[in-house]
C-alpha cells in the first residue's frame, strides 16, 4: 500500500524527528479505574507520546485516537535508523497536517492494547503473571475515560482537537460524548457511532480463528512462550481485506501471479496469485508486532460499541443526537466513497443527527480508491481539509481569550 | 434465509417428489480422462438425479451445474420424511422454474467433490487409502468434462440448456467454450469468466483455516477419524459473509443480541449478537455434509478460473468473445445488483463480451437485497426470467426438426 512507499523513505525533513514514549501510572486504589462493564483497575500504566509544546495557555493540545492495531508512536523516530517512522508521521510534524510548529499532539495507547498500556500482556502484581483472558472487559468509553486522565495529568483540560479514524474515530465521538466540555472540536475519519452487522461478522470469525489456535491454550500462551500466531495471522488476514476496496485490490494484485506466468496447477501451492502472498505476509508481519488476547479484547470493544442504544451506551441516550446535546465541540466528519467496513452512509448519518443536535457540523466524502485504509494513505487530501479547520477552531479559541 | 423458509414446508405439491441419486463409472483406462493440470484418472465415478423425462427426440435435456457445496440431489426427496429436499427443489419440478413435465433435468456433482462423484475422500484401489490430497488438481473445464461424458452416457447429444449459479454458472460458460455445439442455450447466473481477487483473498484465508488446524493433519485426517472441523467451519462462516450483502444482514441481525437484551461484557461470549451465533449454526451445519479436501479442491478451481486468459484457459483464447466464437448457444446473463462476490459488473463484461461475438444474448440485473445467494432464493423472480426463455429455445429447436 502507498503508506509503505510513504515510510520507506525515512525523511526527516518535516518530520518531528526523534521521539521517546513516556509512560505513567494513572487512577489508584483510592481512585480506581471504574470500568463500563462493572470491574474496576487500580493503577493503569499509560504509554504515550507528545510532539511540539503545549502553549503557556494550554490552549493547542490536540489528542490523537488510534485505530484497532495501531499505538503511541504515531509521528517521529525512535531511533535514528529505524526503517518506520510512527504510524500517522506523514500527517503529523512541523507544517504538517497536524502541525508540530503551532500544536502540542498528544498521542497514547488504549488501554487493552499491547504497547505499554495496560492490557492483557501486564502482569498482575499479586501473582507475577499475565492476565490474559482475567483482564476485565474493556470498552471505547473506558479507553477514552483513561485518556482524558492522561490530558489532566498533562495540564491539558480542554483540548482544541480530538481526532481519529475507525476504531480511532469511534473514541473520538465518544470523547464529545462523555466529557462534552472538554474538546472545541472532534474529527471522525472512516468511522461511525457503531459498527454494522457485517464488521461483527468479520471480527466474530477472526477472533474464532484465535481462538481455535491450539497455541492459544486459553490465552495463558505468554507462559508457554508458544503464541498462537497462526490464529492471529489468519484473523489479520480477514481483516486487512476489509480494510481495502474491491477496486484496489483488483488493481494493486487483480489476478496476476507471484513468481511464475504460468500457473502450477499445485493444490499447496497457496501464494501462487499475488493477493495470497501479499496477505501471507500482512499475516506474518502482524503476528510480530501484535498480541492476540489484545486482539481479541479490542475488537470485542469496537463490536460493543453503540453510542445511540442506550443499552450500551453509558450516556444512557437513545440517539446519536442526544448522545451529543452537551458538547459545544465543533465536528469534522470525513468519509471515502470505496469504504464498506465503515461504508459513507454511516457518516451521513452521523451527520444529520449532529444537525439535529444543532452542532457545527463540517462534513465530506472523499473519493479514494483505497477503501477503509484511505485515511492513513489519502494524506495530501486529508491534510487540505483539516488543516485550515484546525486554524479556524485554534483562531475562534484565542479570539474568546 | 428465506431458502430455509421455503424448504421447511416439506411440500409434495409441485415436487418431482421422491428421488434417487445414481452412479456410474465413466473413462477407463484405455480411455481415461485426461486433467486440465496434465495428470489422469482412469476411471471416474459420477454421482447424478435426473427429473422428468427424456423426449423420444431426446431435445428437452437441461443440465443442471451446482455451486461450490452443491450436489446432484438437486430435487425432491430421497424419503419420504426428510427434513429438506434438494438444494433447488424450489425451482425444478412440475410447472416450476425447470418444469420436469417438460423438460428432462440432470443433475451431477461435480468431480473433486464430496456427494459420490470421485473426488479426494475417494479410495485409491492399489492402497486402499482414499487420495486426500494426492487426488489431482482439478479444475473448471474438468468438471465440465466430466459431465459432458455423463450426457453422453444418458443418450443426450445435445442439451436444451446448461444452467447454473456461482461456480456452477463458471461451469455453464466453460460448456459453451469448449463443447460448443452441444447446447442449444446458456443460462448464467450470479457469476462471471472469472474471479474477481477479492474472491480469491477469501477463498486463501478459508484454505488457509483449514490447513491451521491440527486435526488437519496434511489431508490424512480420514484415516485417524479427526476431521479438520474447526477450519472447516472458520472457512465456511468467511465464505458465508459473502453470500449475503450487506444490506441483508444488516436488516436480518443488525446489532441484535442472541438471548439477552442487555451486553454481557464477557470476552468469550461468542455467540452473543445474532450474527455471530447464525455464523456459528453455519459452520457447524456446514461441516456435518462436508469434506474439507473436497473444499480445498474445488475453491481452488474456482481461483483458476479465467475463461479470457489464454494462460489459465485451456481453450487458448484472449478473450471471453474468442471463447464463445464456435457456439450458436443463446445465452441468458442474470446477476443481482447487491451481489458483491460476482459484482454486476463482471456480468456487463461478459454481456458485452457475447455481443462482440455476435450471440443473441437476454441480460438482465435484478434488484434483489439478498446478495450472491440471490439466485438460491429469489426463486419467483428467477422463474419469470428463465421459464419463457427456455420455452422459446425449446420451440426454436422443435421448429428446425
Amino acid at each position: 500500500m502507498s503508506t509503505e512507499l510513504l515510510v520507506e523513505e525515512n525523511s526527516m525533513d518535516g518530520s518531528v524527528g526523534l521521539v521517546q514514549t513516556h509512560s505513567v501510572q494513572l487512577f489508584s486504589p483510592h481512585h480506581p479505574l471504574k470500568l463500563q462493564g462493572g470491574q474496576a483497575l487500580p493503577s493503569v500504566t499509560v504509554a504515550y507520546e507528545t510532539y511540539g509544546e503545549l502553549s503557556p495557555r494550554k490552549d493547542n493540545a490536540i489528542f490523537v485516537c488510534h485505530a484497532l492495531t495501531g499505538d503511541a508512536h504515531a509521528a517521529g523516530y525512535h531511533q535514528e535508523h529505524d526503517r518506520k517512522p510512527g504510524w500517522w508521521d506523514s500527517f503529523i510534524g512541523p507544517g504538517r497536517g497536524l502541525d508540530t510548529s503551532k500544536y502540542f499532539v498528544i498521542c497514547a495507547n488504549v488501554i487493552g492494547g499491547c504497547q505499554g498500556t495496560t492490557g492483557p500482556t501486564s502482569i498482575i502484581p499479586e501473582t507475577g503473571k499475565p492476565y490474559a483472558l482475567t483482564f476485565p472487559f474493556i470498552t471505547v468509553g473506558d479507553m477514552v475515560h483513561v485518556h482524558y486522565e492522561l490530558c489532566r495529568h498533562l495540564g491539558v483540560n480542554k483540548l482544541l482537537s480530538v481526532i481519529g479514524g475507525s476504531l480511532g474515530g469511534m473514541q473520538v465521538l465518544e470523547w464529545a460524548a462523555r466529557y462534552p466540555d472538554s474538546l472545541d472540536s472532534a474529527i471522525c475519519l472512516a468511522s461511525a457511532g457503531k459498527l454494522a452487522a457485517q464488521g461483527i461478522a468479520f471480527n466474530a470469525v477472526g477472533r474464532r480463528a484465535i481462538y481455535a489456535d491450539p497455541n492459544f491454550q486459553d490465552g495463558l500462551y505468554q507462559l508457554t512462550g508458544k503464541v498462537p500466531q497462526f490464529g492471529l495471522a489468519l484473523a489479520r488476514m480477514i481483516a486487512h481485506i476489509t480494510y481495502l476496496s474491491e477496486a484496489s485490490i483488483e488493481k494493486k494484485f487483480g489476478r496476476r501471479l507471484q513468481s511464475s506466468e504460468q500457473l502450477a496447477y499445485d493444490l499447496l501451492r497457496e501464494t501462487e496469485f499475488q493477493i495470497e502472498s501479499y496477505l501471507h505476509y500482512q499475516g506474518q508481519r502482524f503476528v510480530q508486532r501484535f498480541d492476540a488476547n489484545s486482539y481479541l479484547y479490542l475488537t470485542r470493544a469496537m463490536d460493543y460499541y453503540d453510542l445511540a442504544d442506550s443499552a450500551s451506551s453509558p450516556h444512557h441516550t437513545n440517539s446519536l443526537a442526544e448522545a451529543f446535546a452537551s458538547t459545544k465541540a465543533k465536528f469534522l466528519i470525513a468519509s471515502y466513497n470505496t469504504d464498506w467496513l465503515f461504508p459513507t452512509e454511516q457518516s451521513r448519518e452521523l451527520v444529520r443527527e449532529l444537525l439535529k443536535s444543532k452542532k457545527q457540523v463540517t462534513a465530506v466524502e472523499f473519493e479514494s480508491p483505497y477503501g477503509h485504509d484511505a485515511f492513513l494513505i489519502e494524506i495530501d487530501q486529508l491534510q487540505g481539509l483539516v488543516k485550515p479547520f484546525l486554524e479556524r477552531c485554534y483562531s475562534e479559541v484565542q479570539s474568546k481569550q
